[in-house]
């Protein structure tokens, strides 16, 4: 059983730990607010909104140094809902990898709705949960995790690919804003 | 019911052509290669590679003029596996819609592998056609010759969303040749 960390207490952040509690996996949910709290697990899921992924590597970037780093995030300019913020040959990731040279950061959750990974299925399928990233030891913990918690895991590819898990996860959102699908629903994966 | 040509008769041709044909709808398929053969139809599906496109807006721009033209191609570049050859910010529809200006370019068909057109299920699921473009009434034409063919058809949004359908057409592409996912199954819509 894994130790697992969880920065950020919104909807994403609860639906995650209540997902990996179910693996019997030690999880902490600590607020995004908790700047002087340490985290202690392998695993740290920052399921926070984009917008602060900055400010946790600046501050946590020492105490993030060797653990396995998850970023969920969806960085979409909810302003225009019509592009994402972050530079289109680049993502989210990308930037929080350059950021957090030390870790080993891998992008998961980020094509998965709250309430599926909450439910643990979307329709009547097993919620699958699509990784990403260069360190292969990370992912397959990860994976393990997630696996052992009743979800699916598949390994999406490189950390390259975190740029297309955003577009999909970006599509997913706007297609349940425009009420195209539900927000309890989305894209399932089928094998 | 719909006039629908298709140039290409590779396997996506074929299956499209087979799903739109269960529709009732009047369905001719022109091999590439017949350059001098006009098309009829008033929906035109290019099922041919991302590198075809150019030439056939070439040489077909005029008899395209008026016609909703349907775009599927997913632009990987096929030596390296790991990008796009489109510009980041921009998508295959986006220069096909620049180079046919007086067409009515839609993206659809790129997120669905042939097998689960001809066989019209995902898994269990129905399979879902997602619809991009800027013309609302090109659009329904479509996504009603799709949902008459036993499809379900899906407004994905804007000409620009074509950017992200090809990001997941290639990560789906990618899952699939890395023997993550079948070749016939892939991304379902539950909505």
């Amino acid at each position: 059983m894994a130790q697992i960390s969880i920065i950020g207490t919104g909807s994403m952040g609860q639906a995650i730990s209540t997902a990996l509690a179910k693996g019997g996996h030690t999880v902490e949910l600590l607020g995004h607010a908790e700047a002087g709290r340490p985290v202690t697990g392998e695993i740290v899921v920052l399921a926070v909104p984009y917008p602060a992924l900055a400010e946790i590597a600046a501050t946590r970037g020492q105490q993030l140094a060797g653990r396995i780093v998850v970023d969920i995030t969806n960085p979409v300019n909810f302003e225009t809902f019509d592009s994402l913020t972050v530079p289109a040959d680049s993502s989210a990731t990308a930037e929080l990898a350059a950021a957090l040279p030390d870790s080993r950061v891998v992008k998961a959750f980020n094509t998965t709705f709250a309430a599926t990974l909450a439910s643990g299925t979307v329709g009547d399928l097993p919620t699958t949960v699509l990784i990403a990233g260069d360190d292969a030891g990370a992912k397959s913990a990860l994976a393990e995790a997630v696996g052992a918690s009743g979800l699916r895991a598949i390994d999406a590819g490189a950390l390259a690919r975190a740029r297309e898990l955003e577009a999909m996860g970006f599509l997913q959102i706007t297609l349940a804003a425009a009420e195209k699908i539900s927000w309890t629903a989305g894209f399932a994966v089928i094998s």
